[in-house]
């Protein structure tokens, strides 16, 4: 059986009474095979797992999706006691703060930023995004106190984000970024892919076909930047890539002259839905 | 003996060995008897009491006196070291960074804003400025952990935002505002005084006499607020007024009609430099 917390104070006394090492896994809720492999690394790793779902209202934007974000956590808890009964040594707690307010207390005020890698590609797309998931995240941070905190590699550039936060300010903890999971068509698994119609899932393979075709062209040399460039300004002529970015993987800086590791990022909108992707590379 | 610390990484391991309570006075140096009142106050409540001098580039704006403001590190020694010889039984450690990358290291990109409190009044003439002052106080406490940390009320609003931020990201330490401390004319101690001629001197009375008049004009009483808010209008004729605002003393909200405790909140200016100055009161 989940243990399954809605309020800080009860939160905070949970986790006052363990004894070993936790693991933390946040998370938006309508869980999918993604977050669950989170779960899963973390339960092996460790003797208590915290999950948390929180739909955060600090990361969307005025014209986001906020509202109609899928809230799906009777399924959400079927599938963590799914995964909980795996493990049979190890023990879950879900916190699912009932209210904003358990989160983010009336008069609170203050915002955390990661200036640079917040203002880039996405960021620069949806403008404090970013400012707030880090802000939720210190703040979960802070509440559960992990010693490893899991986030999945689909949101790269969050990961970045996170990974800043936490060396800037210092937080003792480990963050483990863990690989995309995917369909068997290749689209990355995401909560807002069920906002796609029957049409637009089959058009929504050309984002992952795309990448893996690029980093083809790449083939981890330096010297097919250049090519996979060109192929990129082609591809970019069809107007629902919000943008397909080849960038240093660590600083997601765009000057990768002398970078070792590379990402690419894209975003690829149909109707209303932006669906991320991307994969990392090695240059020779 | 002061003991002077430059090097963060020598910072870290002096910390290490502390047994007893450490308390904290941050300051920007060019030190006056308000810094070395509130080295007092925390050397008679605690063990050992960390002082840092570091003028923070983060909380100067682009056309402001960053590269003027005075630098007086052996007179400031000599001070704190008479002040510490009062408390023979107690330690002082002073930390006084040579280089800006010793609190931002160079890759360093977050920053904390408590964004209300930090664009209201002061704020709003100083884009920027409590976002780097929460910034590095962040980071100084991070590195001193101290149990209670000391700071002058003459920055009254710098006082509030550094509470919120204490408050919002749960820091466990305790926030010392302390009393203004004001020469015999009445003019609160600041560096920047310094930067005044004899004439300006002379001037800058109207500062401390204004606040002190408008204080005695509300005396305590709520119907007296309105008298006072038409005198305010009349005194900001003058244009050497930056602003003078009644705020309620916890929010800075604007609206008073409900506030117990108020603050008298100014800049008067005098060629470049810009005199702070403030008066709490209560309403009966």
């Amino acid at each position: 059986m989940v243990k399954l917390i809605t309020k800080t104070q009860q939160l905070k006394e949970e986790r006052a009474s363990e004894i070993g090492d936790v693991g933390f896994v946040p998370t938006m809720g309508n869980l999918h095979a993604g977050h669950i492999y989170l779960l899963e690394e973390a339960l092996k790793v460790n003797d208590v797992v915290y999950f948390s779902i929180f739909v955060n209202p600090k990361q969307f934007g005025p014209n986001e999706d906020f509202d109609k974000y899928p809230r799906t956590i009777e399924n959400d808890i079927a599938l963590i006691g799914e995964c909980e009964k795996k493990y049979p040594r190890k023990k879950v707690v879900l916190f699912s703060p009932e209210d904003v307010q358990e989160i983010f207390p009336q008069n609170s005020d203050t915002q955390i930023s990661v200036q640079t890698l917040s203002t880039l590609i996405e960021g620069a797309l949806r403008p404090g995004h970013f400012d707030g998931v880090a802000t939720v995240v210190y703040r979960l941070f802070d509440l559960v106190k992990p010693k490893i905190a899991y986030f999945g590699l689909k949101d790269y550039q969050q990961y970045l984000v996170i990974r800043q936060m936490v060396k800037d300010l210092n937080i003792p903890l480990e963050i483990i970024g863990m690989p995309i999971i995917r369909d068997e068509s290749g689209l990355a698994l995401s909560s807002r892919n069920q906002y796609l119609t029957t049409e637009q899932k089959k058009n929504a393979l050309i984002l992952s076909q795309t990448l893996k075709k690029i980093k083809s062209v790449i083939d981890n040399k330096k010297s097919n930047i250049d090519q996979a460039k060109k192929e990129i300004e082609i591809i970019l002529k069809d107007n629902n890539w919000n943008y397909i970015e080849l960038r240093d993987a660590e600083t997601l800086s765009e000057d990768i002259s002398s970078s070792r590791k590379l990402t690419l990022l894209a975003v690829y909108q149909l109707g209303t839905t932006r669906l991320l992707d991307n994969l990392q590379m090695e240059i020779e």
